[in-house]
């Protein structure tokens, strides 16, 4: 090492020693004939003082530099409480400049706020800016962390390939030409699904992977085409074994690194219910407002837009008072999330209902209207009739845009739950069936025998981990007779030679003693950007691209040129 | 769990408890009314006896099955001591198939010899084989080792992106077309080592990642077209520091896992004499037979063969007496690896020599040349002369094959080294000079000044780990001041423009405070596979391909269709 010491070491026990630091000019204060440099490193920072300006003078902010000096306590008056190494300077007899640094895009210190654009284009300064670089190294310390948990665990550690075939999980795959067999080519997996079952049908028991996953999805806000899941999948197990791990994992990364202890077992919360209450299969329970469903309340109603499938309502405290603008701007909202508008009362504060919508009501609809949703005077009212499971998502998302709104959402909380009994399948609009997580997922076992016979109830064996209103975490317990997928491919209308070609070889292999068995990946990115307070999972990647995939960075995509074209064999066409 | 114990954990002290097991039927035996089944599961078997027949009958070899039962110890003679489980049987009340298992297309027990394509084909049968088994557990627990030992050192884990720009590493890159940018494409990363030199410039002074890279490279014998390796990379340190890290990582991996202490600090050994006395850049130390130089023995020979520039022999044990055929061999070995062939003379039994080239000898030459090159009666002396480097390759491989037919080679022996002081540059057999390593490894400190005056002769500030002949990792230290990086290139003969083009996100972070660094990669595969035991990487990947990159178990890859084809815009021309 060209350093002895590192400079956030440095205490006042040091003092009187000669030591060598190497790092950053951070900040550098010229007071006369005297200029002081904070010195950061990986480790933090510490003051530096050059006695004759004709050291120093040369320094300029983020030259790394090499300085030999001596330790000493701080003049009495010149300490920082705030700073670890707040009670010392070094008293620099030697400075080096390893390399210069031209003019900043922005500035590294300070917590300035910085164009997305200009952090990736320059992602290593913006990496040297502290919050960032905590970001990476919480990251870091969590993926330590979950591979400790997992072998204690005693899962087995296991690769599975990312050059592979093309598997059936929605999104697009991405795709890479094979130069020795032209007209061939692999996809990059968009999950080990199929592979994490295989090493169950290989007796494996066990298996984990901090896994990279690709999805060549639409433009999403906060969307990557590569990112990372912890990928987990058992062997004889049944859904509460698959929870326990994940609550063991889940727990020790919250415990250790945001300081949390998670009360376990965590609550559970049927979809059912989470759909009814909150609108959503992944509900935030950091406060209230839970929808309150007005189906039979308004089922003799005169009032056409209420005579629906489903009447719902859900309470904004204080929204009475919204101007004309603001209650304007929520049918704008409704209509931006397709619907056709937000209906909505005014409870006044003598307890009449103001708005459109209440004149077209009875006065005995009127009269227990308040209290049926539990608002008070001073509160707005907003409805959404029509098809249930719609109308409840509008609702759903209306509830988390009030929440925001009044500020109803404790920051500090931590909210997590398990989403359990989703359904199996869910109509795909053509008179036909698709399945809600995946084709290999099972039925709760009462529904073994004759899911086939009302796909529309029969619930799958799948959980997902909730947490502050984000999946962080989705499995199932999954299919493992042939008989049985078989009766899914049916639903499905997969037929027998669609199934061969996209997942033939998982159907082999389950001609060959597969165990029950069962797992569960948990979005990494999104649990690191949770751990680390971050807002965005680009926080949380080293390297990462905007929304349309491009890395400003590098550069990335590029063409390629007619030479690459014909090596890699993109023109072949494939043998026969 | 659908199961109480697992089977290989049952011991004498379980004798009278019902138990339930989950597993698969791993032997079966009928004695008369009786029949026995090893149940075998991750953690190892346990013999189960059904007393009625019927219970039973139905098994066949790897049905999945549960089975509840009463643990017994055996009767006294049908103790199996080999068995960790063979103290007890357990008795089954109650057996239920879980699945079936088809006729299988290979036995799991025994260790029998089964073809590569049945093994790669069904993998999930293979890795149910002990063997197999334990090659997958191993790379496990050296991946969690080395993981925990990067922890305890401090580095920061970093996932370095997959979907990037083209990298000038030498082979071919694997590209992905991006449909949200028609016309562009990313390349799969070589390595991650512009990220990880990235990740210096950013400060985090400590780096690791377990990475996945990518090379298209043409068909070898133990070639897989996506690989892993240690990443490592470190700030403000010299060649020591990186050594040292190496040495506790690759400790703590033979220790824990090999059961093998290593003698630290490893020997070094420089490129020269490396390449003088073994003929190798990664010389196998487990036997002798060295190179001996005899350039200057025949400088005045009349031999024309032996008038070159290089003469070096090596000696065989026992050679003289090898058939006339067998000698032709060594001939057609030679000429296999471009070579025109190997000379050679025999050390009779009298002392006198033998073989075609003895007679063009002098006196003098055959008087004292067996006592010059080390050889005793018997042996057999191989000769290369020529061009140095290529004379020395031909000779150090005729070693390893010496090695090999003459069984000097102590498998049970581990011979770890580094090699060090490899040249920058060598030439490019078209005038030019290309590097070594990469265009960022850096000079030794005493040519740093003027490498660019000798590059035949300026030695990089590289090393490579060695462990029984083969590499197991290499870095160097890099270089981080433009301006020599501006001379490598000129050496190299890349143009700005060029060097812009491949690398500029590079060049341009250099421009702000780089700080002096340097790393290491390590072979993750060929590491597992040594410490597993196994004879090729493909013993230690779960999912392995072929040769030519193709997997019999998935069929990737495939074909696309005009659809795909179209949707990820490969034939998009780019924007301009």
């Amino acid at each position: 090492m060209i350093r002895t010491h590192t400079a956030g070491s440095l205490r006042k026990e040091h003092a009187g020693q000669q030591v060598t630091l190497a790092g950053w000019v951070a900040r550098r204060r010229d007071h006369g004939g005297v200029v002081f440099i904070d010195l950061r490193d990986a480790s933090g920072s510490a003051q530096v003082v050059f006695r004759e300006e004709d050291h120093a003078h040369d320094l300029r902010a983020e030259y790394c530099v090499q300085v030999v000096g001596q330790v000493r306590v701080r003049p009495e008056g010149n300490e920082n409480p705030d700073l670890p190494t707040g009670a010392i300077e070094v008293v620099a007899d030697r400075v080096e400049v390893l390399s210069e640094a031209a003019p900043l895009p922005f500035p590294i210190e300070g917590n300035v706020g910085v164009s997305e654009e200009a952090r990736l284009k320059y992602r290593y300064l913006d990496i040297r800016r502290q919050q960032v670089a905590h970001a990476v190294r919480t990251r870091s310390k969590a993926t330590y962390l979950a591979n400790e948990v997992m072998n204690e665990l005693g899962f087995v550690y296991v690769e599975t390939p990312t050059l592979t075939r093309s598997t059936p999980e929605g999104a697009r795959d991405f795709l890479v030409p094979v130069r020795l067999q032209p007209g061939s080519w692999y996809a990059l997996p968009q999950s080990p699904q199929l592979f994490k079952q295989l090493l169950q049908v290989a007796g494996l028991e066990r298996y984990y992977q901090l896994a990279k996953c690709y999805r060549d999805e639409d433009l999403r806000a906060d969307r990557q085409p590569e990112f990372t899941q912890i990928d987990v999948e058992m062997s004889f197990v049944d859904q509460e074994d698959v929870i326990e791990v994940g609550e063991k994992l889940i727990g020790r990364l919250w415990r250790e690194i945001a300081g949390h202890e998670l009360t376990t077992p965590l609550p559970r919360m049927t979809y059912a219910d989470a759909m009814a209450l909150y609108g959503s299969d992944k509900p935030d329970l950091r406060f209230g407002q839970e929808l309150v469903e007005m189906t039979g309340y308004f089922a003799d109603t005169s009032f056409r837009v209420f005579q629906a499938d489903y009447v719902g309502a859900v309470v904004m405290p204080g929204g009475a008072s919204q101007t004309r603008k603001e209650l304007d701007g929520w049918q704008e909202w409704a209509r931006s999330r397709g619907a056709k508008g937000l209906a909505y009362v005014l409870v006044q504060e003598d307890g009449t209902l103001g708005g459109p919508v209440a004149k077209n009501l009875s006065a005995e609809e009127i009269a227990g209207l308040a209290g049926k949703v539990g608002a008070g005077p001073g509160d707005a009212v907003f409805f959404a009739a029509g098809a249930r499971h719609a109308s409840r998502e509008l609702l759903g998302a209306a509830r988390l845009e009030i929440g925001r709104r009044c500020g109803l959402i404790d920051e500090s909380k931590w909210s997590f739950l398990w989403v359990v009994d989703a359904p199996m399948f869910e109509e795909d609009g053509e008179g036909g069936w698709t399945a809600v997580h995946h084709p290999f997922t099972g039925p709760k076992p009462e529904w073994a025998d004759n899911f086939q016979d009302h796909p529309g109830e029969a619930l799958a064996y799948a959980y997902d981990m909730v947490c502050n209103g984000m999946e962080i975490g989705g499995g199932s317990i999954r299919i493992h007779r042939a008989e049985m997928q078989q009766r899914v491919f049916d639903v499905l209308g997969i037929s027998k030679e669609e199934a061969e070609s996209k997942f033939g070889f998982l159907l082999e292999a389950f001609k060959y003693g597969p165990p029950p068995h069962g797992g569960i990946a948990y979005g990494w990115d999104r649990i690191c950007m949770l751990l680390s307070g971050g807002e965005s999972i680009r926080d949380v990647i080293a390297f990462p691209k905007t929304a349309s995939g491009f890395d400003p960075l590098t550069g990335a995509p590029t063409p390629i040129t007619t030479d690459q074209r014909k090596e890699a064999g993109v023109d072949a066409a494939p043998k026969p």
